[in-house]
């Protein structure tokens, strides 16, 4: 196990089994070939081939593609063949999310293959000069990763709602951050990663937060969504992160350019080269 | 201008006119043909074809590729074909500097395109809650980039110098940094870039660090490579990156992620995904 270790397991994939899919001839996502084969029912809305699938050329506006994709969602959750409806509508683009073609929901984004973008923040506190960093517990009925280690605020960022604004929810919702103590939260960068899944692929960008919080600040979940809070010393959490599988996948990455940023992993470590270029993949579909 | 037309003033290259250069069957850089035709003369050392440079198979040891190598250059440089001798040894990789093959001197790492390893620090002073970033004028005088603007200490790092040692030692030369506040920088990550020169080609890893400097410090140049020095408010120094030429042309990247890290450049501004992903390319020779 090492740090290394938790960002090549962000970063598994082959592909072989996967068709690239199109929209207006850009590249958006790719698809398991098993799922592909169960939209070749409806021609209308998706042109399957062996080598690649493509949203049908004829659905023109964001509107139009975004509708006529959602019905054959909701027809594949009846179907089963898509296990839930996230609620959460997500864009699907080729580079920012501004530049979004359509939406899709949450839920069926790594079916398609589409990139996601999320927030996670790093909150931390000086105890006496030791820096402390607060780590949440995920409820253990969580759909995703229950029980697991995870940042004290990390969501994804639904189309069309600007960055601040989302991160300020996630805050209250997840911490009861409110939102004047969210609103200095400095954004340090990216991380992104590109995963094969049980569902498909991911490839993810996840824009990082540092917040300091006052010492007497107490995060209280207000969603139900995390289980417990705790204030740990940051070389118990590096270790945590380079020896064990305590946290959700991907929330090891952004402890590790946590660790990058503040000096804790230094040029001296025989992986640094490869830990930094590991955390910023290059951003295809 | 923008910061991310900076960022690409920095990895422009073809490679089309050059050679791969391979050590061992290991490429390690790249020699443009003009070049690699020099070297046709000492066929002892190096093995030139139409497509590729090979040093020569039977020179094994780190000491006599070192030894051989620099014989070639010495001869070069009476030609005039290599204009300057650095006296500084770097090492030749293809991964990390503690796996060199052999080392090279510090004028010659661009003629043959090997990647070279650099120290880049930001020296700031919070001042009144505003942050001020200290920035030198280089002298005149100096051969690469006279009278550019550059971060506060910036260097090479020889083969076989440990990057603490060589920090305090550039610290101390450029700006009279003692060793026990040089030791407080936090090394914070690295970015990478691959341009193409007049030279030939530089695929550069510049380590990057933070220093706060106490209020009264007053940086003094040892070495006479630096001209003047300026204490500036950050938007002044990002504005002088995003609108002029004014700063030696790697010195804007260690800017940008600094601007980046410190959340003066957001995730709401359009480039930035290209920017973070820009700054660090992949690595190779």
């Amino acid at each position: 196990m090492s740090y290394l270790h938790q960002i090549k397991a962000c970063n598994g994939y082959t592909l072989k089994d996967f068709r690239p899919f199109y929209v207006d001839e850009v590249q958006v996502g790719h698809i398991r070939s098993s799922f592909a084969e169960k939209l070749q029912s409806w021609p209308a809305v998706f042109r399957v081939t062996p080598a690649a699938v493509y949203l049908a050329p004829d659905l023109r506006s964001f509107a139009t593609r975004t509708e006529k994709v959602k019905d054959v969602l909701k027809a594949l959750l009846e179907k089963g063949i898509l296990p839930r409806w996230h609620g959460e509508e997500y864009p699907v683009t080729a580079s920012s999310r501004e530049a979004a073609l359509f939406a899709i929901d949450r839920g069926a984004a790594p079916y398609f293959g589409i990139r996601a973008f999320g927030q996670h923040l790093n909150g931390f506190v000086y105890d006496g000069g030791q820096l402390k960093i607060w780590i949440g517990r995920r409820s253990p009925t969580k759909w995703n990763a229950p029980d697991k280690l995870d940042n004290l605020v990390a969501g994804g960022v639904p189309h069309g709602v600007p960055l601040g604004e989302n991160l300020a929810k996630e805050c209250w919702e997840e911490a009861a951050i409110p939102s004047d103590l969210a609103a200095q939260a400095i954004p340090v960068g990216y991380i992104s990663y590109r995963m094969e899944t049980a569902q498909g692929f991911k490839p993810d960008v996840m824009y990082c937060y540092d917040l300091e919080l006052p010492s007497d600040f107490m995060p209280q979940c207000q969603d139900g969504e995390v289980e417990e809070f705790y204030l740990w010393p940051m070389e118990k959490v590096a270790a945590l992160v380079r020896e064990t599988h305590s946290f959700k996948k991907n929330c090891n990455l952004v402890v590790i350019d946590f660790l990058i940023r503040r000096g804790f992993i230094t040029p001296e470590h025989p992986d640094y080269l490869e830990m930094v270029a590991g955390l910023r993949v290059p951003l295809e579909a």
